[in-house]
Parts: structure tokens; C-alpha cells; sequence
């Protein structure tokens, strides 16, 4: 029979000495004064699990500081106030190359309009259907901002298209036509505006994908008028190459987190990456594949320091900024 | 002072009488005799949590018999044996319009000419690129799987793109371009070679999101093939038009959930759907949205049955037709 | 400047050779006739991610023949449908330790008395609470349940505490005051009712974390009574020593799960493990934490198969039962 | 046949004007100059999702400044650095109930000894094992840690047990042998010390569930000694009783969560409540369960402000912190 434990000492039989930890440990002291951001930030550093993800976020993005960085992000971001932290990294040229999702490239440009607001995750549906509000999480975006919105983009239509037939149509990339999107929405506060004005591409191959493809499927001259999704694989695919070393940050998941890691199999896999979502891996789905799955692909580069921070990008993208782009600035 | 509580009674007080429930919860008895799979689904009915979810899911699934039927996955299931449930439903014609994103497309095709593999989720991804495995969860796809596709692929790209030029290229969309690669595999394992028998059409408006378009990139004429998506958003959109209802099966999220559920706005929204997925809602993401979410939208009908199944799909999805279409066709 | 790649092969570079899989992934074929249970079994095995996590549970439940099985679950599964499956394995003494935790001990009693029903998860708490419905996920509990519970709980206290008194109080552990209900629960509908009758015992340390703690409160001789839990943790923990091999099951985590892993520390960790859970890791939880956390800590032995489902119980367990401890009685 | 959309308004038909938002969604512009941790915190209260939710979390415990404030955290929490931040809130008698699970009583011990130290997610179980390290999500406790912690403990047993019989024991309830173990602790860096010097009490009624339990396994005298829970639970039921309103901070979930929800069943429900987890309520687990079933069970008062923030509190307690009882004590 088996030699029972007789102390707790029996139960835990320590046979090698091959590793050791020597960070200890320790969270923040309130008792410290005039506590800062920058404080809570270090701290970080000591507290352990997601704040500890968090943190070495911060500094993977502080090692991008002469990377080409790809930034993607998803619609519902740019619905809530992320979208003024990601039009300032574009103003700022912080990042060089964007994917965003259909949903996000329309409310970008919704929003120069009419506002979205805030409201509650629990509303019930068909009260709000009938009042008029479509819900994003505990956010809600009145329909009539989708009416301004037609207008505008149908008069733009009506002006690019001018002079193209069914048999000689305009052909654009998505690339091309969200820049041209952004050449035409005058006003500063559009993440398009500053993108076009600083010739940062932003790739959305499935652009169609919401309001902007509903308003082309009423659209008179919509036989006139194509988006080539070839041409715009290529453009982003060959982002990747060159000399320079390559980073991301990416929020959400899905379309964007693909597009971007498949573009940077190019170049043997991102040097640098940072993921913000909170999606799983145990169903296999490309959106929780954690970055040692992508390394097996060869989007992402062995032995590097990428990070997945598993956390809603609102709360802790803003403390990203202000511990990395932010300082750049100042 | 407040009355303090004598007894648990006192902690519970019921003031109305205006609701009232009548199922009771009842788990499946082992002790019972041949028991089969229809007795454990049965028995779902009343067990509660996701096993009541997956029973109603079930039930939805009837009630859409005689519906047009919106079918989404994600291509980590192509990737794993719910390919082979898929190609099922298309091959009889069980659903009508298909959702699928674009390394579902190419996996689909890859696998008639080699196999994919059941591997491990801890795999080390250094170890598995060197050794030429891709990973998608605790699945591997051999490198060598990309090349023979590469092969087909542009000598069929050769054959399409032929008297095309720069200047006059072959326009398709995406979903005409994935029945053309449906007519051309010959292989009755695939589910791209029934969709393209059968007449059901297949959109993946971001079908050069993976391999696909890597081969595109390199492609020598491929500036003379444009996949156009305008075209394709109002053929999805316009999908939904008619007297008939509507409903939808949507394995997974992202791209494949939002695509088939603003298809439907077009027709006052969905009369069915059952959703398949484990994205959380607090994000606000589309992909956790709720489906009262969608109510508010007009993407599915108010006061319906519809139901999302927090699971993943390749343990659920071969029960789910087991006791819908498999019982239609005996 | 770095070689541009040329072609997708140059993209997956295949550098060693010296690990190679060969279980191809299929998933079932509705085309075959007479698909039963066991089939879509069978197919989970090479189907991938849950699915094929759910067959290794399968086959290491089918390790643990001849192990000793500690099993655990959380109160909303006596709650659900599953209060049967675990009756059953009761019964059958497929099982022989166990931790449930307090409201699975009153509600597998409460259940004798008086049913638990169906309902939905989005019910509005002001309603049910004044029609005295008491909200678990999609089940309610009518409170007038704990009435009549109330009634057969403080008769049996008056009865078991008959001539002890504060000075000189009855000293019992939680598995022993445990094991007394359900010598009194006179139904064979129990679990309690067959762990006592078959000597299995429930371990439950925070057995008055709940209804039974409730009515303890207001119990006019509660000093008489003492539930002592130094007792009972060298009980469990003593569980595990012997020269047999130790596997546990657990549905759900918290308290269930660290309880019986901390057990088999004692025996150098178990030799079987299943966990069936939806908890992440990331967070730092015990509740989510792997196995291979467990490992590390001597929980579980290295090098084993055990696995973790990522699943709501409701819908895999009857199948695991159906595929594991069905067959043995047959 | 019905009639078709012609433009994008007839998607959108708004039929009645009962409700209405005003909010605007709006993120922080770092473009302003000195931006500080108070600026980011105001903007999450128009950006939406779970930083919306954080900021209704500091709106809500602001509320709770006269309240009686039960506080709950999970042992992973105390080994993570957020042990120094509550060490602050019981030092600083902000919080006046605890309930804190056996795992963190004993590490918040073990820390006045010795480090737990910083490490990562994925290191291999087997060669923390083999290298005396127990790894919790990415820290990892040196096994002889716990030998340190074995003879304080058993040196305070033999202290106390001193005169006391099997046939006479000593009887403790756990939230009285946690505040000895606090006497005894002589340094100011544990929770444990000052809640004792501040005669917070500490409930955990399944305070032998790890290495506390372990040692009395092993305990020569351990007859001696009993801890009961019967006594303990009346003892913070009746915590919530009396004229003053109660609220409670609940880190992570399981026992936690449902023994300060259950306790306040007893004054008709919470009036203030903030629950920090990432557990979902999918599979009815009580850790799951929302507010809303919290109302239904009458353990949260309907029509209140409370808030379930979904993060890892590692994150979002610091920065709770900062924004709330830091700024009384100013």
C-alpha cells in the first residue's frame, strides 16, 4: 500500500530546481497620496492576471513605437465613445493601416450627423422598434439618423457615379470608396475624415455589410457603380511587406482580427500584437483563437511578447492611450 | 425600526396572483429501458438551462418547414465534421440561402483533396509551423493541404479568366464566383459542388478573408477578375422578399450573423431563428447581441419564438438535425 | 530588404518533420440509415472542439470503471433535470463520494415535496417576486416550496435534537447531518434518499449557505445543535487515500470543484479527471483554472487524460450518463 | 402579395414617441491637455458597454456611503494584488462585512511570510510541480510557502486548543476563528489583522476548503477543535437586519456572491449592490445569475440602481477604488 501523507509537507514534493519567479506580487497602497493614473498603471504590473495582461499590453505597444501598425476594430467601438480615442490615433497618425467592419465605417459617418446614446442593455425590442431606437448593447441609435444619413450618401453616389453606364461602370475597391467616403464628410470629428486626410487606408471588405449595402441595394444606379474585393486583398496583403517591423492592435474580433493577422503572413508574421476581446477558444472559432494558435500559422512571430488582454476594449482601451500614444505626444 | 423576520416565511411574501407556471422539471430516467436519443432530447424539454434552449431550438426548427430558410456558419466549423451536416442540408435542398465566411469556402474545397486532422488545444504553435500543421483549435490542417489547392485553384482561375483583360475584366460577384468553384469540384463531399446542383446561392461577401485571396495576391492577371459586392448585398438582401416566411440557423457569429439578420429587415424581419453561439452580450458586440436586440432592429418579428442556444455547434448541431430534417426525409 | 514571398507556398515554410497526426476529422453522415445515439457518438470523436472533448470525457469515464468517483455539482443542476441523472447514479452507486453544495441538498429535498417548473431567463424579478416565483436561469421555484420544506425541517431538528442543549449540543459534521436527511426523506425520487441507503457520502461544508441556514436562523434550540466542518475535511480528505485509483466528475465549479481536487492532493492527485463547466481562465478563478493549473498543484496527475467539456451540463450529461454508466447496468 | 421596401426608411417605421434618450455617446479626447484618471473615468459614462457599466458601479457605491456595506471576494483575488486594496477598505473600516473564501484567508497568511510572485498562463503544470511552484491563472506560490504557514498555524492551534478535549472541545464558528487567526497575525499588511483590530467580521463557512483544512487534517488534536457553522449563518443573516440600508461589493462569484445575497433576504432585499465577475448566466449557475433573478428571490431590492459589471476586478477594482472610498478619506 501506499505511504499515506503524514503533514502537509508530504503533499507538495518540490524535485528540481530548474525555474524561479522573482516578482513579487503587490497591489496598489491607497494609503500612498495624491495617487495618479500612472500609479495605478504600474501597479498593474504586481496585481496579476488581466491587469497583468494589461500591462504587458502597454508595453508591447510602447515596443511598436517604429512598427507599422495595423488596427482593427469592430462596429460596435466605433458606436460607443472609442471611436474619439481611435479618430485620435488616425488625426495623430499613430496608426497606418485600419480595418473596421461595415457597421463602424456608416456610424463613423452617422455620427457627424446625429449622436447615439446612452441607454440600457435590458430595454425590451419591440418597445424600442416602435419608438424608433435600434439597440447596440446599452446603447441605442435613433432611426432617423439613418435618414440624414441616406441622404448624403445617395447625393454622393449621385456625383461619383456621374458618367459611368452598366457596361462602363465605376469600379472601386472598398479601400478606395471609404476613402473617398471620408474626402467628403466634412467634419473633424470623423475617424474618415483624418484617415483620407492622412492616406491611412482603411480596408473593410465586407463594407456592404449594413446600412451603406442597403441604401446601394435601393440605389438607382447601383448597376453602375462596383466595389472589387480583389484588388483590395492584394493592397493589404502587401502592407505587411518591407523592411520595417510590423505591430497590431486589435479590438474585437471576428472579420477584423482575421483580416489582419492573414495580411501579415506576408511578411513571416507580426513582430508585435496586442488582442482586446472576450471571445473563448474552446469552440474552435477563429474570434477566441488565442496567439499561439496564430503562430502555428505564421501570422504572428515565435517567441514574441503579443498579448491578449481579455476584457471589453471601452474600459481599458482609454488607459492604453494614455499610457502609450498619448505620452508621445505630449 | 423595521420588523425584523420570524420565520423564512416572512422573507418570502407573495402579494399577487396573476402568473403561473405549470412544467415541471423532469430529467430523464436511466432506470427506464432502451432509451434513445429521442427520449434524451424529450426529456430536454423539461430538464431547463441550455438543454430546454436546445429543445426549443428544435421546436423552432419545425415550425420552419415551410420557410425559406437563411443558413449561417463560421469556417471553423467546415474546418471540423459539421461540414459533413452541412453539405447534408444542402444536399437535399433543407435550406435555401447560405451564409458562409471565406475559410469555410476554401476549407470546404481543400478538404476534398486532403484530409484535415484531430490534434490537441495546448499544441505549442512554434513546434506546429515548423512541422507544417496550421492549427483551428484542437484541429491541424498539413501546409501541403494549401498547395494542391493552389493548383486547382489558379488553373480554374486560368480557365475562367480567359479573353479577359486589365481593361475589360471578368466581373462576378463573390457569391457567382463561389458557384463557379462549386460547378468545378467534382466531388460529392463538398458542400460548394450541391449548393451549385441544387440552385442555392452562397454569399461571403469577404470571400478573399483567408486563403483564397493570398492566391488572388499572387494571381498574374488578377487584374482581370473583379469579385463585386454591391451586386451581392441587394441578391442577399432581396432574398428575403416574397410571401413566404423566413426563417434562419446561424452557427457561430460575426460576419455570417449579421449578414443573414439585416437580409431580413428588408422583409419586416425574421418569423424564425435559432442562433448557435457563445459570444456574451456585455461588449455590445454584435456577435453577443440577444435576439431582442435584433427585435429592436426589425431583424427578426417581435413577440416570436426565436432562440439562441449558448453552446458549441458541433455538439448541438448533429442533434438538432437529427430531429428535424433527418425525421423529414425518412 | 527581405525576399518578398512569391507564392502561398513561400508563405508556409515546413522546416522539420518530427510530429505528424492522422485522425482525420468526419463528422456524421445523415445519409446513412438508422442513426442512433451511439453513432453521433462515435462521430463526436473525429467532429473536433467540444464535441470531441465530450468523446474524451466519455472515454475517460470509461477509465474510471474501477476507480473510486468523486463526483460534485452545483445546486442549479439539482435544480434542473440533472437532479434524475444523479439519482440514478446514486442509486446505482456508480458514484461514491459526493459534493454538492447547499442548495442542491434542500432543493433535492424540497423536490419531494413539491415541483420546480419551466419557465424563461428574461422574466421580469419585481413580477415573479410578488407572485412568488423565485428565478433560477429559465426555472422557477414557487416560494410557498419552502414552506412545506420548512414544516419537515424543523419537525426533524425538534426530533434529532431532542435532549441536547446549548451546554451539551449535538455535535454532527455536515455529511453526517446530511446523510440523517436523507434517512428521513422517505422518497425514492431523492438523492439523499440513496446516498444513505448505499453509505455514499455528500460532503456539503457550507451546507447553511441557503435555505437550511435560513430556517437554522430562526430555529428556537439552534444553539443546540453544532454543524462541525474541521471533521469533515479530514473525512474527504482521508477519501482519497487507499491503493485504489481516484477519478472525479464535476458539473459546474467553485466550491464542488476545489473541494474534491483538494481532496486527491492527498493522493498525489487524481488519476481521472472530468470537468464540465463554462468558467474562463483568465480571470484567475480556481473555478476556471485548467487542469494543467491542477496539475501544478499535485490535484491531478501529470500526464493524464482527463479534459475539460466547456459546456452547460443540462445537454451533455445525459449523453455522457447515456454512453458511460447506462451501458454497465445493461 | 406584401408590399416591397423602396428605401431604406420603409426598414425603419417608428409608430409611436413614448421614450426617449438624450445621453450622447461620447469618448475622452486626448487631444485636451492633462488628462487624468478622473477625465477617463467621466468619460465612461457616455462611452458605453461595460465602461458604462464601471461608472454606474462608482455611481452606485458612491450611493452606498451611509450604507452597511457587505463585501465578497474570491481566494484567486487575495493572491492577486487587489489583497492590498482591500486591505485599505478594512483598515480603513470603509467595508463593514466580509465574506471571503478559505483560499484567500490563508493566503492573505501566507503573505506576511512570503511572496506569491508574477509568472504567465501557460507554464507547463508538470514543471511547476517538479519546481515546488502552484500556479493561480499567471502567479505562482511557492510550495514552501505553505510550510511557513504550517507552523504559525499549527503552533496558534496548540495555543488554543490548550486545555480543551475531545469529550470537551473547543467551539469556534469560522468567523471567530478567522479573527483569532487576525490576533494573531502581527502585521499590518494583512486583511486579517486589521479587521480584527477593526472588528469587521470575516464570515467563510467553508473556511477548511483548502490548505487551512489540510492542516487540520493532520492536526494531532484535531477532536479537540470544531468549527461551527449552524451559529455563523444566523450571525450574518442577522447583519442585514436593522433601520440602516445595506449594500454590498461582490469580486467574482460562487459562495460569495450567494451568501451576502442570501443574508440580506432577511432585510427584504439590498438596497445597493455591484457585482464584479465574468461569469455568465447561460447555464443558471447562481455565480451567472443577474440582478434581475436576484429580485425575484428578494435578495436585491426591485427598482434599484445595482450593477453587475462584466471584467476581471483586477482591472476595474483599483480603478472603483480610486474613484470612490479614496476620495473620502482625502
Amino acid at each position: 500500500m501506499k505511504q499515506e501523507p503524514k503533514s502537509v509537507n508530504d503533499l507538495c514534493k518540490k524535485t528540481k530546481d530548474e525555474i524561479s519567479y522573482d516578482v513579487k506580487v503587490k497591489g496598489i497602497d491607497f494609503n500612498n497620496k495624491n495617487i495618479t493614473l500612472d500609479d495605478i498603471i504600474d501597479s498593474y504590473a504586481t496585481t496579476g492576471f488581466q491587469a497583468l495582461n494589461l500591462h504587458k499590453a502597454i508595453e508591447e505597444i510602447k515596443r511598436m513605437k517604429d512598427a507599422k501598425i495595423f488596427f482593427g476594430c469592430t462596429s460596435n467601438l466605433i458606436s460607443s465613445g472609442i471611436r474619439e480615442v481611435v479618430r485620435y490615433l488616425v488625426e495623430h497618425k499613430f496608426i497606418h493601416v485600419c480595418v473596421i467592419t461595415a457597421g463602424g465605417i456608416e456610424e463613423d459617418l452617422i455620427k457627424t450627423f446625429s449622436p447615439t446614446f446612452c441607454a440600457e442593455f435590458t430595454l425590451k425590442g419591440q418597445k424600442l422598434r416602435e419608438n424608433g431606437y435600434n439597440r447596440i448593447g446599452n446603447l441605442v441609435i435613433p432611426s432617423e439618423n439613418y435618414e440624414y444619413f441616406e441622404k448624403w450618401f445617395t447625393d454622393l453616389l449621385d456625383r461619383i457615379t456621374e458618367g459611368y453606364t452598366e457596361e462602363r461602370p465605376l469600379i472601386l475597391t472598398p479601400s478606395k470608396f471609404i476613402r473617398i467616403l471620408g474626402e467628403n464628410i466634412n467634419d473633424q470629428s470623423s475617424i474618415l475624415y483624418w484617415a483620407s486626410k492622412n492616406n491611412i487606408p482603411i480596408y473593410s471588405p465586407a463594407v456592404t455589410d449594413g446600412s451603406i449595402g442597403d441604401l446601394f441595394s435601393f440605389y438607382h444606379k447601383r448597376k453602375c457603380i462596383k466595389l472589387d474585393i480583389v484588388e483590395d486583398i492584394r493592397n493589404i496583403n502587401f502592407e505587411s511587406l518591407g523592411d520595417q517591423e510590423n505591430g497590431a492592435i486589435i479590438l474585437g474580433c471576428g472579420l477584423v482580427k482575421h483580416h489582419i493577422l492573414n495580411a501579415n503572413l506576408f511578411n513571416d508574421g507580426l513582430d508585435y500584437c496586442v488582442l482586446i476581446n472576450t471571445a473563448i477558444e474552446y469552440d474552435g472559432s477563429d474570434s477566441g483563437a488565442n496567439l499561439d494558435e496564430s503562430v502555428s500559422w505564421g501570422k504572428v512571430k515565435p517567441n514574441k511578447t503579443c498579448v491578449k488582454v481579455f476584457a471589453d476594449a471601452t474600459i481599458v482601451f482609454p488607459l492604453i492611450v494614455y499610457s502609450t500614444f498619448m505620452k508621445y505626444k505630449k
